[in-house]
């Protein structure tokens, strides 16, 4: 077996670890230097140079290197019939509720306007949290943790999604029943797949349906959000703030309007990365079941484009 | 039955509102405008004065208006033969582990950095998340909620107390085992009773058996901590931070060192405030109680001192 790393400017040093590890036997190759292309039967992408794959003859499987596989499927050169599978890892869970709910409380409790009074040395008791209603937008392995850890804390919750769900235990609402589910939440937390479907979803007429002063933190993908709407929203009131983890360019320009915003909380893009030590394994694990004809875990289905 | 509330300063008309709600034939006065005090047979108290009770002859019970009773035996005159009974409030439970909660992801993510990175518009990916092992102390009714909400969420825990426990599903340490406890935890949250056992608990000597860089997070009172020696321990880097929302002296003085230290973020006591409306039932309830000779709730045990 060979596997390919194909992640520009990242460091990939603790996966060609883990993957030594497992099995020494497996040829890991790291983009650009990838000399022998016929001993290619895996690739590892994140964010790959498009059109490569056809440089291997013998590519058997694709695996992302995250949770999401929307910077695999945008590549329109992808050979439909190879198996790509995508990372599900408990520690790239804990990390992304973790992330998430740091900016729900932080909402709740309101530490930003307590960090703005002290440096002015106000002591303000009045209202000291606002009452939540969490709204998480795309609710599979990743939401529906952070929805049954809410739910856990009693948190009242809604979950959104692009198809029906049945056998849940908390208000779901999918497809053209959007307005629906903002006029119940006043914190929006997108953890939506990217698709033709979700691009540009968090847009100036979904803030406008909005109750008033909504919190919004998108830990999906920059491509989710219009930017320019965002800012439009905060300067109208639709949303009081936003905690972004993505952006549509990324490092985020150093001329980007959102590093100046008051209401906005940068952080770059560390809500959950994934962890080698518990993804390679997924890979190899997967790449045995391609070879005996097992089904694979954690495929993509390409219709749905997650 | 009449009710006098002590409680100097502080805004109490949802309290009366409350009381005439739940039964209109109790006459509730409020501090300093008690004309009939031979009518007062339970006070309601928040820092009154001391010695005040002395004035009230019927008196036959004694509620706090939150959580703690400090403040109520702090006062050497209080006659020893009137139950004191505290508040246990769901909504009160509900706000503490929030904001304990905020605090310990805050400290997690890193989002004091990310916003200061964010100031220099610096985009810094490294080390998105600090392991944490939280350290609890005081595991009763808040501090027992916290420990709950934390292993829900696979956040490794222990627990410290003054007295032995049995039954418990976490790491749990006592009395003098308080070395052993701190090697364990990188973030204390204290939420003990006040005690002469555990005043000015938080000083140098525990600062010092820290693993270096703890963070503090204190919801419980201010004479836990010996505040001049969080500087040292901030300066020293025992500490590396706090999240204080308790002080021996509030409002916190404009002149107080910990308004301007950037480790230190600064609430004004509003972690958890007393409801009226999940609270005064409780009073009520434990008047008929008395009235009735059946046992109060969450009664204090004057021995323990909680």
């Amino acid at each position: 077996m060979g596997i390919a790393i194909i992640s520009p400017g990242r460091e990939v040093k603790k996966w060609k670890e883990n993957f030594y590890v497992l099995d020494k036997s497996i040829r890991v190759q790291v983009y650009p230097e990838i000399s022998d292309k016929e001993a290619v039967e895996a690739v590892l992408l994140w964010q790959h140079p498009k059109g490569i794959l056809n440089q291997f003859p013998n590519l058997k499987l694709i695996c992302s290197m995250g949770a999401g596989v929307d910077h695999i499927l945008s590549d329109q050169s992808i050979p439909s019939h190879i198996p790509i599978v995508r990372i599900v890892d408990e520690k790239l869970t804990y990390s992304m509720t973790n992330y998430a709910l740091m900016g729900i409380l932080n909402y709740h409790r309101q530490i930003f306007r307590y960090q703005l009074n002290q440096k002015k040395k106000i002591w303000d008791m009045s209202n000291p949290e606002i009452d939540i209603h969490v709204g998480v937008m795309g609710v599979g392995a990743l939401g529906g943790d952070l929805v049954d850890k809410l739910l856990y804390m009693g948190i009242p919750v809604s979950g959104y999604g692009n198809s029906p769900k049945s056998g849940l235990n908390f208000p779901y609402y999918f497809g053209d029943q959007l307005n629906d589910f903002l006029a119940q939440v006043n914190v929006i937390v997108c953890m939506l797949p990217l698709t033709p479907q979700t691009e540009n979803i968090l847009n100036i007429s979904l803030f406008e349906n909005c109750n008033k002063g909504t919190y919004l933190i998108n830990v999906a993908r920059g491509r989710h959000l219009v930017e320019e709407d965002l800012l439009e929203a905060l300067d109208k009131g639709y949303l009081s703030g936003a905690l972004l983890d993505v952006y549509r360019k990324e490092p985020l320009p150093k001329d980007h309007p959102f590093w100046e915003r008051n209401e906005i909380t940068i952080t770059p893009h560390i809500a959950s990365v994934t962890n080698p030590d518990a993804a390679a394994p997924q890979i190899i694990d997967n790449y045995k079941r391609l070879k005996n004809s097992q089904p694979l875990i954690n495929q993509i289905n390409l219709t749905l484009g997650y």
